[in-house]
């Protein structure tokens, strides 16, 4: 093993996050002596730029020890199979999937938010849910200077949050619609049915869809409780009110939300300012639209507003890449704290 | 003039909303005796669908007397300039511009919420917003059974909020954005530097814009100003909190609302379900879309939850068609009501 640079393990490196972590670990100059990707048996073999290795397949006795880092996009089930293997051969596993974000013993990082948290690792670290992490930025720096005591957030996510057959289904169904635009405005439903979906709940094209995922018994999405638990342990406020709504828009890349915040003190809407000014990864911008962020790396707020009527209360706008800082960007980000930390490598140099 | 019908004028009339508006006479089987159309100059004389007389010029001089009920769509400037002439001359003026909505002599009516504050009209009646009139009729329901105190809203606005200008300019930026959709993802501001917007206030294909119209000194534009004003005068409720978020969405026709309403009395999804089921209106639908309203004279509402946390606050979200229940539709059902209520025509008779 190279005692001059890290060995980092990509699983689900063909999907959209992955290509985009290959890009950031270059980018970013990441200290890695060898990066390896893995992925389904059908990509094996595949060389991707940035990668030292062809593909290897994510298959019964694969070579998972070796490794410094392992970071991790192939969803939930293959991470609560996988993540667990490289750990035990030595690898720190960044997860970008749901899994074990919520295990009391996995720390859950947005590395400008909560590094500190990685201190007590115990081989897997969680990368939030890309809506929850765009909202952290700004939240932090506020229950910073005012008490965060209760959010009530509203969503706009882009189909690239489905991944790239989210992105694919949008695309594919502007022509069917925009074919016929008078049946837009007069018999939407008829529209509709030119374009039947998939991937997301609904036809997204020219709509927008209050659903993600699947319901729960009290009529919660899978991804409106991400927001109400991922975003009490980020800011480690357990008893943060969450009022999560989240909807499906008609974006290419690019999650935006809406939040109303109060807290246990007084604020307004320049004091509010001068607490998020020179927050890291996040921008302020007066009117800040999820496409054009897209492919930037920061978070940009704006509209924010003193509350009409409650002194404690604000109302703001948050915009953010869910492929970068949502996802590929803040899993690199976490790898560089956990070595600029001294806690990586040790297992496999152990090993 | 005819004792067997009315005679209305319709001015806008070959604006969206008018048009709509002749559709809606037609349909709804309106007794008219004569429809006749005002617009501007260079559509004077054209014939259209459902007048009984070719556009008249709203210009010096033009003859506005004769008329029993003006159904006004033109504009707040042409509003203040000419609704006086209208109904000083006997007509009662159902204007669905913003000119006269907070004017305290002046009705601002849903149909189907607050129709006994047309009884005190003195010749002016307005129609809500068209984000505000979606939200009434469940939030009417609503405060009936347990007491309106809050609301956070957060708008998803279609295109033809802004006319058809507003469709036109949405539907007009998909080729260049989906031309080289790569960009969307990777530079979104290149992308959206291709279809420069001058209706909406950025590019708005496949993006979110988080400002409609003009921000005041506290940050509040003048369409999230209209949603906490009228909903305050429309359910009689001068002291409701409310938390405004106005968002343009990529959708044709057809607005959504988000709400967390809070109450005075204890409220759960269930009561709530069955406080608004039967409103006049009003569908419930578990995941109603805009682009499934499209043409639907009914607003739905769906998405209903129990909030987590406060016993008395619940999330919803409401969709309707900004067109037919948004103006159109309203503005006739107000003139119904005025006739059915033997407050139309006097005036015009007794001139």
């Amino acid at each position: 093993m190279s005692g001059s640079g890290l060995r980092v393990a990509l699983v689900g490196a063909t999907g959209a996050v992955g290509t985009e972590m290959l890009r950031q670990l270059r980018k970013r100059s990441f200290p890695a002596a060898a990066t390896v990707p893995f992925a389904s048996e059908r990509s094996a073999g595949r060389k991707l730029e940035g990668a030292t290795e062809p593909v290897r397949a994510l298959t019964e006795g694969a070579e998972v020890s070796g490794f410094d880092v392992a970071l991790f996009s192939a969803g939930a089930t293959r991470s609560r199979a996988w993540a667990p293997l490289f750990r035990d051969a030595g690898a720190v596993v960044v997860d970008n999937s749901s899994a074990f974000r919520m295990d009391p013993d996995v720390p859950l990082v947005v590395s400008e938010v909560n590094p500190e948290a990685l201190d007590g690792h115990a081989g897997i670290v969680a990368n939030p849910n890309c809506t929850t992490m765009a909202c952290m930025l700004p939240l932090k720096a506020l229950d910073t200077a005012f008490g965060l005591r209760e959010m009530v957030a509203t969503s706009f996510q882009a189909a690239g949050g489905a991944g790239q057959q989210g992105i694919d289904e949008l695309q594919g169904q502007f022509g069917a619609l925009l074919d016929e635009p008078g049946l837009l405005v007069t018999d939407g439903a008829r529209a509709a049915a030119k374009a039947t979906p998939s991937v997301h709940a609904r036809t997204l094209a020219l709509n927008v869809v209050p659903l993600l995922g699947t319901l729960d018994e009290e009529g919660y999405s899978d991804e409106e409780r991400k927001l109400v638990n991922e975003s009490r342990k980020i800011l480690a406020l357990p008893e943060l009110r969450v009022s999560p709504t989240c909807v499906r828009v008609p974006v290419m890349v690019g999650h935006s939300i809406e939040l109303r915040a109060s807290f246990a003190d007084r604020v307004d809407a320049a004091s509010a300012r001068a607490a998020m000014e020179g927050f890291p990864g996040l921008v302020l911008d007066d009117v800040p639209t999820p496409l054009e962020y897209a492919g930037r790396d920061e978070v940009a707020v704006g509209r924010i507003r003193s509350d009409i009527g409650d002194p404690r209360a604000l109302n703001l706008f948050v915009v953010g890449d869910n492929l970068l800082k949502g996802a590929a960007l803040n899993t690199v980000q976490i790898a560089e704290v956990l070595h600029a930390r001294g806690l990586l490598g040790s297992r496999a140099r152990a090993a």
